[in-house]
């Protein structure tokens, strides 16, 4: 893992905040479970109404949380006064979002003055195991 | 376009009743507006509940409609008694989810048996005026 | 199709002279057949040089021509004095890469002042006949 | 990293034998450095003739070596008399081509008798020192 240092010593402030406002993380009880300079987790509970098909979570809230934990773990690293977008993401299912506790990661793998790229992971647990159900990779953006 | 001919007569209501069981299109909204031989529309509404930290809807709910209008996009082509699973997709953000309604489109360019490839675009809409806000390429499964 | 308004009007020369400078189009042999606002085509014979385990061209070698024609199609639309970079790319693979010449084909769907997004295709062709045998999705910036 | 059991004892043989049917491989001077089960280092020279417009390696010569990189390291857990073949992948590139020497390595992150997924990184070293120049997300399947 690299180590990096954000340029804004409030960074954390600033990350939670915006996470405040995103009033999707609320609608499907996702928190912020841990923000370091180039990483975020996001969890959320496994939620009935979120769920696809087969009664697993939707790949579309995988996603959600993927990207919102891609997204901050870039925003750590941008100046205070900035906002971020996401430009791309792509991501691969691996295995079906099934259990109680889902987490997204997100993790800078090379940050820039415009452009940050990151990698992201999705858990799913169950009684306390977690299993890898999808990778990220995203490009975001300093505004 | 392209002209598929599906292998079911009757894929419209296998198309339909998996969509009335993905529980996340109820909780945003969303309907089926669109049900064609390899193409999907499915639109939803504003809602605050949904939003990232500017207020534009979330890009991970605008990936669910055009997530779901991939896959079943791609299962209208498959046989009955089958399923349908992303196996990834890859989406850029064009635009912010401003608007009044979403339209998520998704259209299969590449049938096949185990492995179908698929087109997706998202508009939205705002006083009638559609706009592209992203685009999506996405590889669905049969199982 | 969108119709694009270069704001360099010797877009032409430059993508053409920018083309010539890439010396593995050259190594391959591929020739630019087209250069248009927000669309470029790249044209490449087969050869066995270029080849992947079972004699068809390597996904690399596709991949190559259709990020060059990506990448002139943003160069087209962008100022005199640019460069272009490719940030990202994603290709899904639909069809062998057998035949007699390969077309690349790319096409700007959303312009920027720094970032814009293409989608690319590339052809097949076997006695005249062309088959789409991939689709990129790709996100191009201005330097 | 996991650890992965091959089901073919003989991979190594398999995956060298079809490596050296791709020309392409030949033509750009790669040698496969590292063959382990679900990881596989392949290493290419700068060359002149493989540059774009600014004298860096292009995008899609890197990605041809990632690209057997992760389709050979997923060909390691398929079992013998098997084929493998690349579905899509997506790349980021994160610093310009530059150096004397590049390595792609690919790594399986999920096997699957059907689909397995990769991670790729693309390595470009100057004086020794290797700076990671591009990452992948790939998705190969066993024919």
């Amino acid at each position: 893992m690299q180590r990096f240092d954000p340029v804004d010593p409030d960074f954390e402030i600033r990350v939670r905040s915006s996470f405040h406002l995103q009033q999707l993380m609320m609608t499907i009880g996702a928190e912020m479970t841990k923000v370091a300079p180039g990483e975020i987790h996001i969890e959320m509970p496994f939620s009935p109404a979120l769920t696809q098909q087969h009664g697993y979570i939707h790949a579309g809230i995988i996603t959600s949380i993927v990207d919102s934990a891609c997204g901050y773990a870039a925003y750590t690293l941008m100046p205070a006064h900035s906002g971020v977008l996401t430009v791309e993401y792509k991501v691969n299912f691996l295995r079906p979002a099934s259990g109680e506790k889902f987490v997204g990661i997100g993790r800078v793998i090379k940050p820039g003055r415009n452009l940050t790229v990151c990698l992201g992971e999705a858990l799913a647990y169950e009684k306390g195991e977690g299993k890898l159900i999808a990778t990220m990779q995203a490009t975001m953006m300093a505004v």
